[in-house]
């Protein structure tokens, strides 16, 4: 399965939502392809030994498994990739010291876009489509800054920022090759069942596999 | 000049007090061996251009460069080491995964130096020797307990936590082969001549070079 198959549901983490290895088993049971351990502000140590978990259970799924920010721990943990935003390590930076690592580049602007293609990104996390409350700070991209960045680059391109199961069907008619989700996936009374519904509806766009 | 002897007097980076570029320059400038940058909770992008500059000035005085806790910033700027602590990546994987690196152990017990040298740490910072306001939650090993790591060790042990130009005669008679340092230089009025002082201290326990 090539890359772009494999970032079609994109679930991040959010411990402030739901514990990492309940997030993780409960989405990849749903249907999610890829998981993305996102943890701010705890020791080194503890991404480590949680990071570890999720590649073990990511790899029984044949998941893809990536690492917010921290290429140490992504590398550490044997990760498929790092997720790489405008605060983080520069792409290109990371592409040297971990070449055979898979590089998504989260962008906020089509500038961004085409500067994250530029040093070699694997694939992108364009956002903010919508408002969203868990990155407070996140610029938002919108569904017309989205379509641009989609039209104007090569790699796959995973929509983020506030998709839910309502607003979904808008992102996909723009062409993206998946769609990232948190709140509505991992803040769920069900995460599995969201997760279901979801991938249900990306694969009425993508096609079935 | 072999490693024990550039480890003499390891000046650790403390924004709270000031300027991790400014500290730098003064310390070399006063006879520091060593620096650490130590950043907590700042975005990687930001420990990437701090760390580079540094890792410039350093080089310029030939003097060490470590990072705290950060391997991917350490590789990053080119850094020589690491400095890695009973939370952070366990020091095994980093060896693993940095093999050329040094690799600095932070240990508060002699159960963990003994852990730090098995799983192949270069070095050791141990402590803390005393109290200190810098590292509120750091367990105090102090001079006995310093005495023991030394004595039980075959890697250098830089000895760490609340050191001052009052107190580090004690820590030189141990037997130590550096003393690290944050407020006694980094809080100091005069950064060059805290450095200078305290070098020539250790010097005299030490031997010139
Ligand atoms: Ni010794």
């Amino acid at each position: 399965m090539n890359l772009k198959k494999r970032l079609r549901l994109y679930v991040i983490t959010d411990r402030r939502l739901r514990d990492e290895i309940e997030t993780t088993k409960a989405a990849l049971e749903g249907g999610a392809t890829a998981i993305q351990m996102r943890i701010k502000n705890a020791p080194t140590g503890e991404m480590v030994r949680v990071g570890k978990e999720l590649r073990k259970i990511t790899k029984e799924y044949g998941a893809l498994f990536f690492v917010d920010d921290r290429l140490d721990v992504a590398l550490a943990v044997d990760a498929d990739g790092v997720q790489l935003g405008p605060e983080d390590m520069p792409v290109y930076i990371a592409r040297e010291l971990a070449p055979n690592l898979i590089i998504g580049a989260s962008v906020y602007s089509l500038e961004e876009a085409l500067k994250a293609e530029r040093e070699k990104a694997d694939y992108l996390g364009a956002g903010s489509v919508f408002p969203t409350k868990t990155k407070k700070d996140a610029r938002v991209l919108g569904l017309e800054g989205l379509k641009k960045v989609v039209e104007s680059v090569k790699i796959p391109v995973v929509a983020i920022g506030g998709i839910n199961h309502e607003n979904v069907r808008k992102v996909l008619e723009i062409g993206v090759d998946g769609i990232a989700v948190i709140s509505a996936i991992v803040g769920a009374e069900d995460v599995k069942k969201a997760a279901e519904e979801m991938r249900r509806i990306i694969d009425e766009y993508l096609g079935g596999e």
